[in-house]
């Protein structure tokens, strides 16, 4: 006969605070103080299409909740059961016959593999999503989830569950999402169309023209800048004012921050004629690996340069080899959860464009990390001296409660919060944005907390310091 | 005058848990509930001889507790105590003549060091076992020793005292032991010849007849092998079907798993001829550190393809550069804790391997790290994305109460716990295992209990986790 | 209206002290038992003219605080605070009209500025000063920092505000300060020579003519060595002759120990052809990065060759790639909060000299790391095994609470404290060393109230640990 834990389980409202029971009050005081803030969400990957059509509508609980989400997919996929099972399409050309189209045969898989959630991100917001948006405060399992699965349905089809009425209802402030350069952004047009007065906005994201000129559909890419910009691209010189159009159309559209993805930090000048000639390599499909590595990094200083000029936010998140399982991206596509870090050096690797841009007083490049180890052994240091550099809030597999709190451990007392900025909550799954700043904002006032009853800060910092990275440094940094 | 902290110190029943007042209750409610399930020890280095007699008994408390474990003299070495004065045996052919034999002065020495192990997991085991093993409540001291030597040899030599009986009073379930490719088995043959009823498995631990290519020894390693399995063994097809008759044979005994240590967790897969040509320069003694280096990690590639057909579960402990002391080496040999870790990368090595058997459905393969910047940023997302991975326990340095906090801290979030295989005690010491376990089950129901106090999970969850944790999930994975 | 939460912070006793209240008691009562124990001071960078004039005051307030102090002011220049601003003065040749020098303007840059060290060890010691050394009590602002610089000044001019009574007030027992091979010791010379009996001693830093044999200065660095040693430098014997007699010279005025910085831990045995070879190619101005790496790899080895015939404790500090920021060096210098950690590897590098010296009975090699991965992962096994290593306390950005804190728990479960040295303050700022040595006995005895709690280990253990850690271990580490 095991006894009962219930006594020991904390009220809802004092979930995620951490220590004894005076922290536990500092904390609930300090998130009080920074809970109805309105939401920043400067770095995102939701669809801008969700809010194009005032009338959108989410299709059924399993596209809500799991077949687009790869932190969910991946998970049951890793003990054995298959993505088509859990609905996930294939690429075009696989036979598509084997993939789930029922949604509620999709929703019971999950409901049988929820466990698997246990004491991970995914399984609290899930939880909290469930019982902020939908009212649910039962665990869901394998007999009530067709129940569970009707009362989330009929929520989905209400007249108010639309992308514009939630962004409302959540307060959000500004939301920003991730965009191709060769993107029409026909989307944000219509919302600006529109007459709703929601602020979404893009981002300018080049990676596809920037980091893949040894691979085979790099011509195709370049030809779609070529078609989107109006620009003649024979050479380096075109190709780069075809970027810095895109970037004026961007920013045009009230974007306020690129964002590069990268293998790892490499930064290197070339000369224009180097230049010119690895990129006549990529057009004639010549260019090896090394080609690549060298353009991308040169990009990367070339992308600093216009970010001084044009103000727009630079922000680098290196660090994740792409498409690690060769049969599921064979069969499946990118982002399917086999994404997979490795160790990275910033402090080498960055040098050759701090050399030339590391006080420029009109950047600002934010840096984000998949290898916690180089938070405070580089990332703090480097943003605790260069006047350009900030650091960016705990990435993907960091985005939890233990990420958070390595984040606060590992980068404040080098960089002080005030080189940080705040929260992105870097995510597709709109619905999911309550939840994952409230995480962030517990966490951090939880933090807070702990800092005050050691006697590190006094109430006033401490009041200051919850605004400042629930709000505060998030608006400020990117400018929005 | 110092004010006693006696008050301070938790009753034994409570001991290794941390935390608020609350914490420590809900802790020992779930060891409460875990506390007297069976051990299972699917990975460890005992001597399986020890089980072969009935009859077997230890020789006295130095030869029980000090002399074989490297853990314990290391210590002393570390701070100038020679291994000759701890009764370390040295190599043939080296002047024997300073290797202390009077047992006495090796515990009296040991004694007269013991305060080296304040605050180690060896100093958590060796009082532990002295209390639960053999009644002792007193701290070791200089002035103690002989008195507590006294006692212990008493204790030894008791009827009671053999290896069968305390695996019985232990309450182990299984126990598997780590076995050379060219080993006979004969001790596990004479335990399942007689009328004792214990599991005791055997693991194929193929290292020497794979990974030393370019040593001297390898000729005679293979020659070993040739006689084992009585097969011709001239070229690489020979090799590998040699290695395949050994693992029948091996899971003819009983064995369920497979282990394999490298330096590096590189692999690499090689045609039929390159191998063929290596594994010719191996033979011929003309192979170089870099055929060596390729040569293992083909062999890996190569275990995970016969893993996949026989069933056996893969292990891999990479990462530890051995015999790094030059001179304790030429004069002791191996295994005298001169073992020191180096960063890894398995983000990378591992892809040969897993772009050939990443989802095969009867292939599991468990990762062991001794570099913990690898746990969060590769095993985890590796492990919770590809279907054969699990991520094992903290090893080595590592099996200890910050190992273990940290293993929980980097794993779970990503991997979940199913994705891990609960507990492997690893040791040569027989008579530890209950100390090790129970230190692990302490301290995964107090990082259980933590998530239960900030509301991550419910006590339903709370105890389900603590029952994998403590047995289910290492019964699992081994299939023991 | 924000709640209070004066309650929930610590009395000033109590300060950084974490965990449950009884935690907090028992590690004040730890705490209490060292806190009036003399410091030792085995590592720093304090001038030593301070102490060679009975009657040195200090400057200002800016001048005492802020303006030697790139801790301080690589923070502000972080968030675009010029450095001239900040009074940093400019390299030779520099226009240094801009550099400010009204202390009271620079004074003020930085209390608007004070919030920037929320939450960082600079913040904590600056205040800690502000109490201990000066009554002040009221953070600083804007507002009051006038009318602080006032009483700040009028204490540094009081007649006992000299760091001879300084240095009696604060109870120190030894204090070495950091002094190049070349240097003549004057004011250590003119220390000794006084009827003042305080206890200064250099530390042989030969680093200037030992790492940067590829550098523009190398040959003046060598003139320097021969002028002042008055030797033949014609070749490589005559070179580590003239280090030898330099080392002697230290020795005969107090030196206990050397340190050695390098940008890895990299070591290598050349051939004394090799040697002089390279030596060679560096007094023509003609040797290569390489040359370089090679010979202070050499170098490293040669000085533990030395280090184990005259007795004199080796210290090694590798990991920070100085002055990283270019623009920076080129106009302020170095020691400009531009030097950046990289990540490190000491299992491999430090090999080749463990080789020759890693059991040697008269050789102390004291090991520091900038990349705290490596504590756990290499140091600790390599401390815990070696006799001559011991493990040196967290280091520059790691001089902090959770610096202290993941020492205390990546160090000792596998290397024991007594493979450690206690405290460096490794500072500038002579001011500011009690405000460390507290800091750090309070870190260390709330970890060893923890451990307490946990029932890792008893009162008497705690007691004597906390002693070692505070006093002890620095002591009999260095031979002070």
């Amino acid at each position: 006969m095991k006894p009962s834990l219930r006594n020991y389980m904390p009220e809802r409202a004092d979930r995620y605070f951490s220590g004894s029971s005076e922290q536990r009050r500092a904390a609930r005081a300090l998130f009080e103080s920074v809970a109805d803030l309105p939401l920043i969400c400067p770095h995102g990957h939701v669809d801008p299409q969700l809010f194009a059509e005032a009338a959108y509508h989410f299709e059924s609980p399993a596209e809500f909740f799991l077949i687009p989400d790869h932190y969910v997919f991946r998970m049951l996929y890793s003990q054995g059961v298959r993505l088509e099972a859990q609905g996930v399409s294939v690429n075009e050309g696989e036979d598509a016959s084997e993939v789930e189209t029922d949604h509620r045969r999709i929703w019971q898989t999950f409901a049988e593999n929820y466990h698997l959630f246990q004491g991970t991100p995914t399984g609290l917001w899930l939880r909290d999503e469930l019982h902020d948006l939908f009212g649910i405060t039962e665990k869901l399992t394998p007999s009530n989830a067709q129940t569970v699965y009707d009362r989330i349905a009929e929520r989905l089809a209400a007249p108010d569950f639309t992308p514009r009425k939630l962004y409302e209802q959540f307060g959000v402030e500004a939301l920003t999402t991730t965009d191709a350069a060769t993107d029409t952004l026909e989307h944000h047009r219509a919302i600006q169309a529109s007459d709703w007065d929601g602020r979404i906005f893009p981002t300018f994201r080049p990676d596809k023209v920037v980091n893949d000129l040894d691979q085979p559909d790099w011509q195709e890419q370049i030809e779609l800048l070529r078609a989107v910009s109006g620009m003649d691209i024979g050479g380096y010189g075109g190709y780069i004012a075809a970027l810095e159009g895109r970037r004026a159309f961007f920013k045009e559209m009230g974007a306020t921050a690129t964002d590069h993805a990268a293998e790892t930090p490499y930064t290197e000048v070339l000369s224009p004629a180097e230049a010119d000639a690895i990129f006549q390599r990529g057009l004639a499909g010549q260019a090896s690996a090394d080609d690549a590595r060298r353009f991308t990094g040169h990009m990367l200083v070339e992308m600093a340069r216009m970010s001084s000029e044009d103000g727009l936010v630079m922000q680098l998140h290196p660090g994740s080899i792409r498409n690690h399982n060769r049969a599921v991206f064979s069969r499946f596509g990118a982002d399917k959860g086999a994404d997979i870090p490795h160790a990275l050096d910033f402090t080498r690797n960055l040098k050759p464009l701090l050399d030339q841009f590391g006080s420029h007083p009109s950047l600002r490049l934010i840096l984000f990390t998949l290898d916690e180890s180089t938070s405070a052994r580089e990332l703090a240091p480097l943003a605790g001296h260069y006047p350009i550099l900030r650091i960016g809030p705990p990435w993907w597999f960091y985005d939890s409660i233990n990420g958070m709190r390595n984040f606060f451990a590992q980068v404040m007392e080098t960089a002080g919060i005030y080189n940080t900025v705040g929260f992105n909550d870097d995510t597709r799954a709109f619905a999911s944005i309550p939840s994952r700043h409230e995480l962030w904002r517990r966490i951090a006032c939880d933090w807070l907390a702990g800092l005050l009853l050691e006697g590190q800060i006094d109430d006033e910092d401490a009041y200051a310091m919850a605004h400042a990275l629930a709000y505060g440094l998030a608006k400020e940094a990117y400018g929005l």
